[in-house]
């Protein structure tokens, strides 16, 4: 199966906006429709144009799964206040947890969310909410590397062939699978969603978890997540197309107060990259080398390590796990 | 214990040569010693002021455990017999892989090769030769460590308040436990051993298996090997005071021909440093950084990632394991 990409420029970005309401109204008809936002691009894109077709009976979630970056949930539901969304958040943290407890392989830790996200807590919403329709993010690059069986991305099983109408009971609705992130980004502006949304760096489906080699617990969680914010702070004045943490599970022999500490690794990846397709290092100045592993093994507890992702992708990926 | 530094310059390194060259044939007197050389600088001044004190009397060792660097027992042994010094090789690869087999802990392994190295490898030797004395390059940086519970050496038992006499039934002499490293390479320099030993960078004790996370296998070793040689070989022109490439246990994913690729990471560390008491890591141009990462994961079968520490000695040490 292939998708026809779609490049947005300047002339065509207002006519795929009207396109897509259309079609998401017409294919959502007078039912009701649900979708789960993350705060990431894509899914803030689908949420607005699933607002600006359907209006109130869009259901909008923002599932707290608990590997989330730190204030994330209260961060997203104002934003979307201000655009007179309404967003509810799901607590749904032990049930991850609960699922992710003694997995890791990244394959099987991307299957247990995904099982969880969709089975057990939007599967319940969209049977709640007898809606028949599910909004989702899905974009080509996710849709190439499941093909390429390079990441199983939570969000394609259509294009894995699997029928989502039969397997979780609803349809999936993907206005955004023709068109790579710079293509999202420019929609977003399009639709009056703020700068922090469409200028935010990407971040994976399976969030935090995508982060950390090895079994996701809730406190190991903390600790990406923490080194995760300072990342996030001391990176934010870069071009880079993306940053991010990684907590290792291999510890390395440090020193604390003159003597031995057997403690954590955190690697750093910045990335260029146009669409994530093939992406090179930032060349980051030595500085802010120096304070990312300063700050990080000053601050989260346990650290004594920090090294920083020399390779192209290809042959690395983006995220780790 | 204390123990008195000393600091070697051009006016006193010849009276401390003569010192322990004195030293130790009066501590031997007419009988036999032994040594192990295992190329480093340490061990190698120490075959040097062996060999001027005793000739024929001092006994050389290269043990080849299978965990040294590519082509090292050979280019030792050429080395040293252009000094007039016979070395001679020992094979003793399979007593170690088998000592080191399922052990994942840092301390554990550098007590498995300890164990082997003295109780097995080295006794039998001592005992065949009937020599009463061990000479041994234990320097004062060493010490510090060790007594400090950072690492454990496996050249400074008597530091620890183990009797080696009653441990292994030999006395073990260390001529350069009052030195820094800086003293040693000028003390090399001066005994007329050439550039390539002098100024060659430190290399520890637990020789490849300080570079590998998790367990040592004769697999695992060539992959940490190979990388070392493509590290060494990329970074030789810097001043940098030491590099090396440390295989982690993690398994990251990967890219190769459009697939996945779960597979290995090398991280890199290149240290600025005097004396390895603390140390910054130096600041490589990131054309150096983009050749290690680019000629490693094509080079080296089943690497697809590649790292570089950012972190200063302390909180990180010097080696990972």
């Amino acid at each position: 199966m292939s998708i026809q990409e779609i490049a947005l420029n300047e002339s065509n970005v207002q006519k795929f906006i009207n396109e897509k309401v259309k079609s998401i109204a017409s294919q959502v008809q007078d039912g009701l429709a649900i979708n789960a936002l993350s705060g990431g691009v894509d899914s803030s894109v689908v949420t607005m144009l699933g607002y600006q077709a359907l209006g109130d009976r869009l259901k909008t979630y923002f599932i707290n799964n608990g590997i989330m970056r730190e204030g994330e949930p209260e961060r997203i539901v104002n934003l979307f206040k201000k655009l007179s969304v309404q967003v509810e958040i799901v607590d749904a943290q032990e049930q991850f947890f609960r699922a992710l407890k003694g997995i890791t392989d990244p394959e099987e830790k991307r299957e247990a969310i995904a099982q969880t996200f969709y089975k057990d807590v939007f599967g319940r919403l969209v049977r709640e909410s007898q809606s028949k329709h599910l909004l989702q993010g899905t974009i080509l690059t996710d849709v190439d590397e499941t093909v390429a069986g390079i990441k199983r991305q939570h969000n394609v099983f259509e294009q894995l062939g699997i029928d989502p109408q039969e397997t979780f009971g609803y349809k999936i609705i993907e206005p955004l699978v023709q068109l790579r992130k710079d293509g999202v980004r420019k929609l977003a502006e399009a639709l009056g969603l703020p700068e922090s949304v469409y200028k935010r760096i990407p971040f994976p489906g399976p969030a935090l978890a995508a982060r950390v080699i090895g079994e996701v617990t809730a406190e190991r969680i903390k600790v990406v997540r923490f080194a995760t914010a300072i990342t996030e702070e001391v990176l934010a004045s870069t071009k880079a197309f993306q940053y991010l943490a990684i907590l290792h599970q291999d510890r390395v022999t440090g020193m604390r107060d003159g003597k031995r500490d057997f403690g954590l690794q955190i690697e750093i990846r910045c990335w260029d990259s146009v669409d994530a397709r093939v992406a090179q290092p930032t060349k980051l100045p030595y500085e802010a080398l120096e304070s990312l592993a300063r700050r990080i093994t000053t601050e989260v507890p346990g650290v004594v390590s920090v090294t920083y992702n020399i390779t192209s992708k290809p042959p690395s990926t983006i995220e780790a796990v």
